[in-house]
């Protein structure tokens, strides 16, 4: 199931709008390439109307945020609401800074985001600040394990539901819910955090399944999840003598590259509670 | 022939202006590295004057534009007008945006440019935009194919006429015309589409090339669009197992990194019409 | 020796903030996730503040400065200096320009830098710029040799002594001193200048050393200085036929994610003058 949203990706050619940050731009555009999508970047405020209505969804990315570009994520994400195209929100660093949490708080108000993509301590903070959450919901741990997974999926479902978006929380284990269902996925490779981006990787891709599966959403999502993980695994198996951080982001896309259906479904390791 | 324009820019060591989008910044500045030339970024409108200043071209990108880098391209580029030296334009999303086509069109009226180096359907915008183009011309297809290559060379040699700047067409063949003759290129290989800023890294080294033999700068052009296509090939030939577009990426710079005169003129594949 | 303040850092995992151009920062990221640091990047003036006071120093590179980042290294560094963390400045290519060269003497008169890292052109202009230098200063040489060494060794210390920072200069043979003493290191590989942004790497991997060792600032500098030099040439020779500039980025990188303290002071090639 999962194998056939990506298939639909590389049969679609979806094309993505990103604004994103300048940190990882080069690897996100260079996955969306690679998971069959096609990248376009623009974050000036006069551009991005223009530039969003010819994509089929917009990722959202405020990880080097500043005010010209955060006046263009709302330019963008209106037109994107207003087209009826994907919306997804990568909220980086939320919860780090004053204006990162007011401008992610804000952005969920004004617009309606499809998926939200983030860390744990990310989706806890936007939670928490959007007032979503209460009493239990706020002890979810800092990390999701075997041993708090209940609670970890209780939280995610409800913020789902409570959010009206299909929230993905990366991380030892992720968990994709649209407030029904929950996908538990136990891909990847702790080695992942040793590079710089793979989250946003993640994000650019995520949303080329999105816009590539109209009506499978929630399966899309964990499909994208589980492509990057599984990516991380064969990424890894062909690491070298010697090889580091640097030549492994480039074997993950490499790997991402060589993915098809059939391959993501005999690799996802998932089960949905 | 043509590589002796590339052993003149090893020989040079040309210093290039680029005011380009932060996609692809850093393979630009690898690949000029890799060909033997130097690299220098600057886009604040205070910066670049002083900058151009000491280099011998200036590459003008607009494929992330926003308006305080608008203003850049427009500073940096009347003081290389000023100066006499090289000047680009690679017209990166014209035609996706009015801010994008407007910029174009008026970075073309007010700069005199010395190459412009876009994707057909690029280019199409540039020559219907800027009114140079009259029935035929506007006829020209998506595409540059063996099918419709007269027409095409014709499109090109007139536009390369009524800009008054060397005009170079990528694609699945390339061309690069000054109004007289035209090279129709073969080189390259369908995977480059698969790695994000393959265009941007000719636009890069094609400055490298025009400064650095400014007698010949058709030939020069031209050597610059052989040698990216050589090294896609050459790059494409050294590929793995299980290598994708990322790894690709590395290995064309890698192929500029090594190659010299003796090695495109023996690998080049291009007519004069 | 020096390979203790490598240790630490892996030990102690330090946030840097860094505020740097956009044409390296994806390689600055990576390398600091490759020692053992974590990298921040945040350039807003709205938002540094915040961002600095979670980290344990900053990096300042001023390569693609513009009048906003400006404004955001001036607010970083300042709340930086107030909380007491690290603060280095990079001054890419301070002298190229009355804005670069503005801003760096700027910075340096309203900051306190713990450590200021060049190549010799850079070094000498703000020595120069700063009035720190007189007569023989002034002479010295455009690049550091074994025969200009001995005027190198006391220019730098010179300087050292009369910004109150530790400088580090780097180049054929790198020095750093705080003044005091002056480290000579003889590691690297000539090849490093074909890759963009190995200074803009040493920089934000500095900070991290230098955070690490509060009680051994200059040894972590010249630690971070020898790493790096070290990592070239580890990277180099694992280079395969017809690899180039852009795989050697890669294995640089790789050979700081698979270094520790034995490694480098094993090595390490360095006398202290």
């Amino acid at each position: 199931m999962l194998g056939n949203c990506m298939d639909n990706v590389r049969n679609t050619v979806p094309l993505v709008h990103n604004i994103t940050n300048y940190v990882t731009v080069n690897d996100v555009a260079n996955i969306l390439l690679a998971c069959g999508g096609s990248p376009i970047m623009s974050d000036e405020p006069e551009d991005v109307a223009d530039i969003t209505s010819i994509c089929g969804g917009l990722n959202i990315n405020i990880g080097t945020l500043n005010k010209r570009t955060i006046e263009g994520m709302f330019a963008a994400g209106r037109k994107t609401n207003e087209l009826g195209h994907v919306l997804l929100l990568d909220p980086v660093g939320v919860g780090a800074g004053a204006l990162r949490t007011g401008t992610a708080m804000k952005l969920m108000e004004e617009l309606k985001f499809d998926a939200i993509k983030g860390n744990i301590s990310e989706i806890k903070t936007l939670a928490i600040g959007s007032g979503t959450t209460k009493g239990v919901d706020a002890d979810v741990a800092d990390a999701v394990t075997e041993e708090n997974l209940d609670e970890a999926v209780a939280f995610v479902k409800n913020f789902a539901v409570k959010s009206g978006c299909i929230i993905a929380v990366t991380g030892a284990i992720d968990l994709v819910s649209d407030g029904k269902k929950c996908y538990v996925i136990r891909n990847g490779r702790p080695e992942m955090e040793k590079i710089t981006g793979a989250g946003c990787q993640l994000a650019g891709m995520m949303t080329a399944f999105l816009i590539a599966n109209p009506d499978a959403k929630p399966e899309a999502a964990a499909a994208a999840v589980c492509a990057m993980g599984l990516a991380g695994e064969i990424g890894w198996s062909r690491m070298q003598d010697g090889d580091g951080n640097s030549t492994y982001r480039n074997r993950i896309i490499d790997a991402i590259y060589h993915m098809n259906g059939e391959i993501l479904d005999k690799g996802a390791k998932y089960e949905v509670r």
